[in-house]
């Protein structure tokens, strides 16, 4: 398949990829006997489930546009290009944690990769579903400090990490998607933004004339846009993750650039935050206590997975430019090299707060927003529940500095949770 | 002139460039009679003065390896390709602050510009004569001033940054010399550093054992590799100025790549303490006291006049992504964007003491030493001068949180100087 640009269609597919080796190797090669069925969540692009009677996979492809939007909304095709090469990099970087891929065509802007069959369902639906999974903070927190370790100067070959960056450096469009929509948009009346109104109205009024915030926000952004520091998925949000009982699968990188460890990290707890905050609207069959506890125990476990195994990797992997051995293990000083990891978990520590604090306002006031919360019919419930999570974003925004464990982050939140007049 | 490259000689250069209008047209066709004087330090490049009848240009070409060093280090000639395009970006950001250039020839690797006639000689040279130039803080605080925040997310249209970033990430093995010579050779025994010796010995190793130092350095030059915050010059030293009583030009951009604002500050202002330290070691001829006050008087207008051009730049020309005026200005919280602007230059501010103390270091202990120490001949001397400047690079490297103003500075570099324990 190659030639112009052409999108897919459930009709049209089973021709159009019937000669592509690395799919009827796996499915069949009999396209009469296909099955296509069209799963796209509707955002930014086609999904397509193709069986066939050997198996199946997925078929991904990028359009033009925005498909939320339409045509008013254009964006490239290209961002197909970073999302394959984002999961080759993660697969190398952490094996096992992203789908294989099949093949891939960029002119098509498609990528074929294995389907995650059922019981795989995204994680976000889970979490509003009320389950424990028992694995995903160990999963998730691996994920994270293996790929953002292993894709920063702390690891790779700097010329190869330069050139990965200017490769991933013209993914612009969806870096300015996050720009605007995360770090500004929610700050000001514009117009894409939308909240449940009337009843959050005062409380929107209030956060906008926040300088406080207004300010972290912006300074925010201004690492996210500067600090080239690793290859990010980018979109890390509990939409981006595949779950059964036993397995995680991270998916959907096409956001993917170089910016701060930080911002995967402090965007996916700020998911499992927004979760807690929302299951006071999902207690029809019962209390949700237990599932509160366990999404708090998710963060506490997701972060302390993080911060050691980004440690493991520090005293067994740091062959990069920075905090060089030469300096510091090889002088006989190991303490010195603790003291530097020290200095870098903090920061991520600190930044991690910044960026979840501001992801909870862009997913409450802004244009894309989650299930978590819009799946609750009750809008005055659901307006005190967002309330809540809108409070509890603003304080670890701004006073990140003077937070200093995830414990201290956990409190606030169960005590905010449990405030009447809040 | 095309094809492979060759390096230039005094004898091949008229024959070679005869050909190009844009030096012709400048310098006089008739090449019988060009003179042709090579007149390069000897670093890195070959260098040029050719005089025809008609006026005279500077010729600098690339060679593939380190001349300092030979062949053993080669170095490519992309460098003038960086160069080229670090100049005409410098050029626009900072009209009147760079050579004008006539001519660019990549597969040469040469650029052709003017000519910086006597009585132009290098600002270092000016201030080992002691000479108080008096336009020097102005003209660098505003060349600083002007092209960081110009070349930087706050001003640029962020889909040209990225691309321009792409395009200076390829600047790999000059930002590897900074990387290595700059932030971490001068902190163990690497092969290529040398100092003032027996003298500085104990306190080389006090330095090297000191692990807050160490430490400070590395947190450095990670923010030196990830913070692609703006275009920087990337070596601004007083060796890459050019002066006469009353005008300033920066020259030899080719380290320029993306990198934190605070670099070029801080390299730059170290490069006048460095003076400072260095006047003992002057004064066969008299007193430097009145040229060790001009100094600090330098640093601290150089400081001044960054921060009140910066500021300007913020108020007037703030078009970019970060700090958007749609959440400030346009809401009616001008003390918003006034907050945010303390931050930033606050951040610098931090930041350049500690690249400051680092640069002092290197100009000590590492490979690239500068003419304010080398030329003096009476070791001892020397050494003390040296043991002073190292003293004081380690105190703002290391307590560069703690410190609030250039004053603060400049009252701690004249009191070690003048103590005599030291």
């Amino acid at each position: 398949m190659t030639g112009k640009f052409e999108a897919l269609s459930v009709e049209t597919l089973p021709k159009r990829l019937g000669g592509t080796a690395a799919l009827t190797g796996r499915i069949g090669r009999d396209i009469s006997r296909w099955k296509v069925q069209e799963v796209g969540d509707g955002n930014l692009n086609l999904v397509f489930i193709v069986e066939g009677d050997q198996g199946a996979a997925v078929v991904k492809q990028a359009l033009p546009y925005v498909r939320l939007v339409g045509d008013s909304w254009p964006l490239p095709l290209k961002r197909s290009f970073f999302e394959y090469h984002a999961l080759t990099r993660q697969e190398r970087r952490a094996p096992g944690s992203v789908p294989a891929i099949y093949h891939f065509d960029e002119t098509q802007a498609l990528i074929v990769m294995e389907y995650l069959a059922p019981p795989h369902i995204i994680l976000r639906r889970a979490l509003i579903d009320g389950r424990e999974l028992p694995n995903i903070a160990r999963d998730i927190g691996l994920f994270m400090a293996r790929t953002l370790f292993r894709g920063s100067d702390l690891s790779m070959v700097t010329k190869e990490r330069k050139a990965d960056l200017a490769l991933f450096a013209d993914n612009v469009e969806l870096c300015d998607i996050t720009e605007n929509l995360v770090f500004s948009d929610p700050y000001f009346d514009a117009k894409m933004n939308r909240h449940t109104s009337p009843q959050l109205d005062d409380l929107v009024a209030e956060l906008r004339a926040d300088r406080d915030l207004k300010v972290e926000a912006q300074r925010l952004k201004h690492l996210f846009a500067a600090n080239a520091e690793t290859l990010l998925h980018g979109d890390l949000h509990s939409g981006s993750i595949m779950v059964t009982d036993t397995e995680t699968r991270m998916i959907d990188p096409e956001f993917a650039f170089y910016g701060p460890i930080a911002f995967d990290v402090g965007m996916l707890l700020a998911n499992f935050w927004m979760a807690f905050f929302s299951q006071r609207g999902h207690e029809e069959k019962g209390s949700r206590d237990s599932m509160r506890a366990y999404l708090l125990g998710v963060t506490a476990e997701t972060w302390a997975t993080f911060r050691a195994e980004f440690a493991h990797l520090w005293r067994t992997e740091r062959s990069g430019i920075l905090y060089q051995k030469s300096l510091f293990e090889d002088q006989g000083d190991l303490l010195g090299s603790e003291q530097a990891l020290d200095h870098v978990l903090h920061s991520i520590w600190t930044d991690l707060l910044g960026f979840a604090g501001i992801e909870v306002h862009r997913r409450i006031l802004g244009l894309a927003h989650n299930a978590d919360f819009e799946t609750i019919a009750d809008q005055d419930l659901r307006a005190r529940c967002e309330a809540k999570a809108l409070r509890f974003g603003r304080h670890i925004a701004v006073n990140r500095r003077q937070i200093h464990s995830i414990d201290e982050v956990n409190n606030l939140a169960a005590l905010i949770e449990q405030e009447k007049s809040l």
